[in-house]
């Protein structure tokens, strides 16, 4: 049995390896904990596990490991008054757990103690003495951890293990120096709201079984179309899984809307059909193609500008020489911030070129949408209120935890003719309340996630002004890592110019490569220099960055912003370990 | 202020209304607290609030508002030296938490307060006495609470009480009497599991950012595989978000298998494809249909024989009367637990047709797919083994959170070569580790929710013993409840015959119904009865079942039973709640 100190706070050290910087996890904690002044910390601690129950000195001796572990009660004394006296995880199943006659008590220490391993991880993710990563490979991870499925149940113990190894292992993705996605940071509010999501545990397809979310949805994007400008919030919508299901949809209305037949009689019913959009947009609108039968080559990328913004005049031509082949052109999908450039498609130009030809304007502001909450910078989706349809993800710009995108579109009702198929063991005729708030028809998912109620939630916790500040300050942020770098020794700026979103595009130049003329075999070592970068930022655990070849230009960084946590610090110390690990390239 | 005893512990009772049988959720929450010998409830109560605050007493008076209620510390002593003596919910806001400086405190004792009222949620879902809806009608529900979205941030006692009243008005969806959907129950390591991925909060596209839960997936899947009886577990697969999707997927890649031009090209480069599906088959094959742009029309019902299972022969004779005209049948759906009536389709027989016609052979295991866990009962499944794709949802007769719905394909890559768009910035090709695990171009989406967390831990913690004991004991319930009813007065099966799956399907006739002729009036009045008593359950919230027409046979109730919390009781309670709601139609 484990001495009284060695106990629960073993946790993550059991192995006693883990960050280099900060031997484990429950030291790390505990440091937090002791610098509450209230001592919240060690009541934390206490919980449960007895008041004579303490965390782990700083610098204490490497904890026994995981198996001889005893996670509930670690008194010495025997036998004990402390709440957890017979509660020993080594003997306990999920089977002792609830529904389980007698399973409350069990429960709610389990769950606690892996609210305690959560909280941990919260604590850590902020901190910067902490890696982003504990990188490895994948055939490393596969060995040195037995995760396989087998057929006698564990105790747990092992469970509550489980947990810590797969968070020892986990990108931090709220870390305030993790800027490789679109989405990071984590919001607690945000947070909270997810987990009570997990805990109702229910469907968005029927108000029968999801009153309030079906009503927070209905609120929400209502809401988000007053933003976007359609009189008096009109319109339709829905919360899908994710900003490329959400463009699918677009083009799928786009084309009833068009073809009601199509629906009935698929592609064989209706002209070749054409959608457009720009070389720099999301390759999700190519998979929808693809999927919805419309096929890849029916795509046609315009051509955009140096900044990545689509030019309308190319547009405009590619319309008329698709008509002329007797061909129908069918949307224009535009993009409000695209994933490389964050670069905002001229959308009044587009939408008077769609007007012209009665073509379906939509709007893909997965990542630029955000920018509708900023009175500063809303400007550059100046148009969007001329769109059928917007795409737009709240968990990429406004932080929103993973997964949250929204669809909305103008013209009510159209959702729910392009998708209905009256199943009628769901959307019965005959219930006893309004049914048009049975929405799951408007689906092509029949159960669907609740993702509203996070968004909802930190709307209310932040307030729209609160939305703005945070989306203000990341882009305060990136004109400030461009104006650091555009002028500073060993960069290149991918294109140039202020950046109209967080994407701040550049290439890092090693010394070696700087005395070079601008000639094949320089863009050929040059090529090799984020990649390199970036595995060794990764090896390091220190930060996260994005980097990708795009048409002619090679290998560059994209740096994203959209972590809450992040100050101008961070982004001073990115530029130093970008030097740092590529200096001698 | 709030006096001691009237602070936190007021939750859920603000406004002395609720469930009139259980006067509010403190109380019904401290009762089960009081009943541990070890005052772990008590524990919980002192954690955070001061060690001088005590649980209000059962039956003590209403507590106050929400709005004068104080969250944090309520000691009477100011200064006090409890742990959150500064902390006021009411005075703090989303931007005190972290990541702000010194967020720290608050956000411990914020996440701590929204999980104990969680664990709160939790043990109520499991109490008998509670209802299991507190319903409203829509128009009320807007009306009865604020939840509009404005300008300005709420503080965090606000936010707190929205925790509260969302949860007041959610379905306990893990209640051992909630019986309406194919997924019911509440698994606590799969909650567990569900919270550490809402903390995780990363994406599946690639293995960067999501290390384990990529490798976890391909054990898992794997496993399914092997459970499948594919030689090795060899295959391929994804956790897609629900089995719509999952069946769309399968149409998607059986087109995709027999004419690759079609990802290119569009439909128009193809003949007329016909898939086959018997008419109790769900709905998603003609949602995937329409969307593909097949169009409904090309998807062809096989008729059913009594019990609900596709006619082998019927399928034969409209393959051959499809082949023709000239077009081309690309994909038969058999079904593994129809939705209404639990019915397998004949898979060996369908296999074998399919393997005549070289046809791919998708099987909807969405809800039969369970029944693979249990050696009594999977040879209902027979012939699953020569099916090209399967999809499973183990959030339905698993038990597992929603959403996890997996679809496997037994020729591995093709789904890749299928959705792949080589999307530069997501999939480099000049990464340092494996690429083969950046699975994220395999789908239709581009990020993609961590579902398979919570089923793997599930997995680990139950076994598979673990879930075909829970399967086992729901058909034998189901078979109990058939046992019960098929004989009694007042009651008519509307398939003979023991269920297959946990679907038993039955009218309630009420006394004035049975002495009619079985006449169309009679009908007509029958049809009536289960929405009468489906609105009179959901009044009295007393529990929750589904009924449907179907084909010509009038409204029915469809029992199922997913719910690992239910009971032969609870059978029993169905049964005289059914008789007590209906006696008087």
């Amino acid at each position: 049995m484990a001495s009284p100190g060695s106990g629960f706070w073993s946790f993550g050290s059991e192995d006693g390896s883990g960050d280099p910087e900060n031997p484990g996890t429950a030291r790390a904690w505990c440091q937090v904990a002791q610098k509450f002044t209230g001592g919240i910390g060690n009541k934390l601690c206490a919980l449960l596990y007895g008041d004579s129950e303490k965390p782990a000195e700083s610098g204490g001796s490497v904890a026994p490991r995981a198996t001889t572990r005893k996670v509930a009660c670690t008194c010495d004394q025997k036998p004990c008054s402390c709440p957890k006296a017979d509660i020993n995880y080594a003997f306990l199943h999920a089977t002792d757990l609830l529904p389980a006659c007698d399973g409350e008590r069990p429960t709610l220490a389990f769950l606690q103690d892996v609210m305690n391993i959560l909280l941990q991880y919260v604590v850590k993710s902020f901190d910067r003495s902490t890696k982003v990563i504990d990188f490895h490979y994948p055939n490393e991870l596969l060995q040195e951890y037995n995760w396989e499925l087998a057929d006698q149940p564990q105790n747990l113990e092992e469970i509550l293990t489980h947990c810590q190894t797969t968070l020892k292992y986990a990108i931090k993705t709220g870390h305030p120096r993790y800027f490789n996605q679109l989405s990071t940071g984590l919001d607690m509010v945000g947070l909270a709201a997810d987990w009570l999501t997990s805990t109702a545990n229910t469907n968005m397809f029927t108000y029968e079984i999801a009153p309030v979310f079906v009503l927070l949805e209905y609120v929400t994007l209502k809401k988000m179309r007053e933003i976007i400008g359609w009189p008096g919030g009109s319109g339709d919508g829905i919360f899908s899984p994710g900003g490329a299901i959400s463009n699918m949809y677009a083009m799928l209305i786009a084309r009833y809307k068009m073809f009601p037949e199509v629906k009935e009689k698929g592609m064989a019913a209706v002209p070749r059909l054409i959608a457009f959009t720009s070389e720099h947009s999301h390759f999700s609108l190519k998979k929808g193609a693809a999927a919805l039968g419309i096929g890849t080559d029916s795509v046609i990328l315009i051509k955009c500008d140096e900044r990545g913004k689509m030019i309308p005049s190319d547009l405009e031509r590619r319309i008329l020489e698709v008509k002329q082949k007797g061909f129908v052109p069918f949307l224009v999908s535009a993009t409000a911030g695209t994933t490389v450039y964050g670069a905002f498609d001229p959308l009044l130009a587009v939408a008077d070129i769609c007007k012209k030809y009665k073509i379906w304007m939509h709007v893909d502001a997965a990542w630029g949408g955000g920018l509708l909450m900023s009175r500063k910078h809303k400007w550059k989706l100046s148009g969007v209120e001329r769109a059928n349809s917007v795409t737009w993800n709240p968990h990429k710009m406004m932080g929103v935890p993973l997964q949250c995108s929204a669809l909305l579109v103008r013209e009510e009702g159209l959702m729910q003719s392009c998708n209905q198929m009256h199943a009628s063991y769901l959307f019965q005729q005959d219930k006893h309340y309004d049914l048009s708030y049975d929405t799951g028809d408007k689906a092509l998912q029949c159960g669907r996630h609740v993702d509203v109620f996070k968004l909802w939630l930190m709307w209310r916790a932040k307030g729209t002004t609160g939305f703005e500040a945070h989306i203000d300050k990341c882009l305060e942020l990136a004109e400030y890592l461009y104006n650091i770098i555009k002028n500073r020794e060993g960069y290149e700026m991918v294109f140039d110019g202020k950046p109209q979103h967080t994407n701040v595009c550049f290439w890092f130049v090693p010394p070696s490569l700087r005395v070079l003329e601008d000639n094949e075999e320089r863009m050929s070592r040059l090529s090799k220099v984020a990649p390199v970068i970036k595995a060794r930022m990764m090896e390091y655990g220190t930060t996260m960055v994005s980097y990708q070849p795009l048409g002619d230009k090679v290998n560059f960084f994209r740096m994203v912003i959209s972590n809450p946590a992040a100050t101008h610090q961070d982004i001073d110390f990115l530029i130093e370990e970008i030097e740092r690990l590529g200096q001698d390239l």
